[in-house]
């Protein structure tokens, strides 16, 4: 069985930046998480498209070994996002988004995903993710989840019962301190760690992450890349690694926490190079070790000889 | 003879923060500077300041062992600066500028600095930078330099320059865009490297420190602060223990530079606890060493399992 589950969105995603542009590109949280977290571990994906959504794409993630049997294909044309980003990548401007099959989304558990150990709430609805999380017959080993700015301003008390019960909550810098409600990041994650998760991961686009887990703060610089083409995934493809990381060792502990950040971290530095999932296909395994390995060095510092 | 010689401005500031102001605090770029070096190495201070210039400023950087033996009193005003800062503490709105003094500083180096093995040009007119660097007798083992935007959009051919001979520049992320014409961060790094200084420094605010040096990348994140006070004098506090550091241990090798950006991160992160310079005359070099291992572990990593 595999060892970890997603439940969010499959999109199909038009994207200009000011170095190009795609049009109904495969996008959506599930789809950069589970592509993300299969270079580590067994991935199911439970989300809805249309009938509209091309067949080359369903094959494309099945060829990384994503387990799409709860993809379900719902009568309707599939969830569609356009956006733009100016020089300034760290923030989309969303032209337009139809719904469409995922207005109706209901994730329903089938019986063999109810006991796995690994579990990513994508960015949907807090009180779906909530649900979702009934639904297990088990607790799982790790509850990670992620949410946004629409949920925090619309769905405050949903979102409060859900991050009451996981362990990881993903989320922008922005939208922390949106959250908390807190200008001063450490505060800001403090209080929101205080919510419920023992473990709060703030993406900070060109300038890294950090994590407040157990008590203590890691940090990790983002990347050092010539050329960001789109930042669209990004944070998806980064949770897709820290916790496909934690699933395949199966470890939550300090350590493997804070390399399960490296592994997103290098994950998302990788998918931000090109369009949609393009620079994330091309990828290899070796590529990514030696990435880790490079993210050592950019922060390697020997003790001070005093 | 002390090590380490900066010359800059040393200023009285009026600055308001949603926290607190202060009027006519003691301020200035090598009063920041020298005080933060004070922590690790003998500096001498060539500035100049008004007849009205309090006895009790002299008496404080005196105390700290600054040799202020070139810091000249001049008929007329000590420069005066008035800032403030809204909730994003990345950016000063300057609300008055009053030269005075300042405005007709040209330093003199006496005999007896022209040998100084560590010279910081704090941040002045390009032009005074290369004037002092060329009336050293011998070339000093490290000379860095700070400059600002006001100097790139006004005296870009000086500033270009004195960069073509200096050893490290430290400066803003905005403007080592600016410097560069170019948005992406690692290639304007890079392409500032090109101008000259083998080592380019690049100060985040709230998102710490790069420097490239030697063809390779190297951060430190900020330290997670729960109250940011008063940003001003970061940087100069910053470049005090990075240069300071780096004369006290008289290395500039690779290993020696990443321990001395921490330890110019390290002063920085206390410098904005108060304002002006009341959290530095409050600290210990124990307290600057604790917090060089808090910064260790805040990025410490294990190799992968792999």
């Amino acid at each position: 069985m595999p060892d970890l589950l997603v439940v969010g969105s499959v999109a199909l995603d038009s994207v200009a930046t000011p170095f190009g542009a795609v049009r109904e590109a495969l996008g959506g949280s599930a789809t950069f998480f589970s592509y993300a977290a299969s270079f580590f571990t067994g991935v199911r994906l439970l989300a809805t498209v249309g009938e509209d959504f091309p067949r080359e794409h369903l094959d494309l993630l099945r060829g990384r070994g994503v387990d799409i049997a709860s993809l379900q294909v719902s009568k309707g044309r599939t969830f569609r996002w356009a956006g733009e980003y100016g020089y300034d990548l760290n923030e989309a401007k969303t032209l337009d988004t139809q719904l469409n099959v995922f207005a109706d989304f209901k994730p329903v558990l089938a019986p063999e995903l109810r006991r796995i150990p690994y579990l990513f709430l994508a960015n949907i609805d807090p009180a779906l993710q909530l649900d979702v999380l009934h639904q297990m017959d088990e607790r799982p080993r790790l509850v990670a989840l992620d949410t946004m700015n629409f949920w925090i301003r619309g769905k405050r008390e949903a979102l409060g019962r859900v991050l009451a019960e996981v362990d990881v909550v993903t989320i922008n810098d922005g939208e922390a301190r949106e959250l908390a409600g807190e200008p001063n990041l450490v505060r800001a994650t403090r209080a929101i760690a205080a919510m419920g998760p023992k473990t709060v991961v703030v993406k900070r686009g060109e300038y890294g992450a950090l994590m407040f887990s157990d008590g203590a703060f890691f940090m990790v610089p983002a990347y050092p890349l010539d050329s960001v083409f789109d930042p669209t995934g990004a944070g998806d493809s980064f949770a897709g690694g820290f916790v496909g990381y934690l699933a395949a060792t199966d470890r939550v502990d300090a350590p493997a926490m804070r390399q399960a950040l490296v592994y997103g971290s290098v994950i998302a530095s990788f998918a931000v190079e090109d369009f949609s999932l393009n620079r994330l296909i091309r990828l290899t395994r070796q590529e990514i070790d030696e990435r880790y390995d490079a993210f050592g060095d950019l922060t390697r510092l020997e003790a001070s000889p005093r």
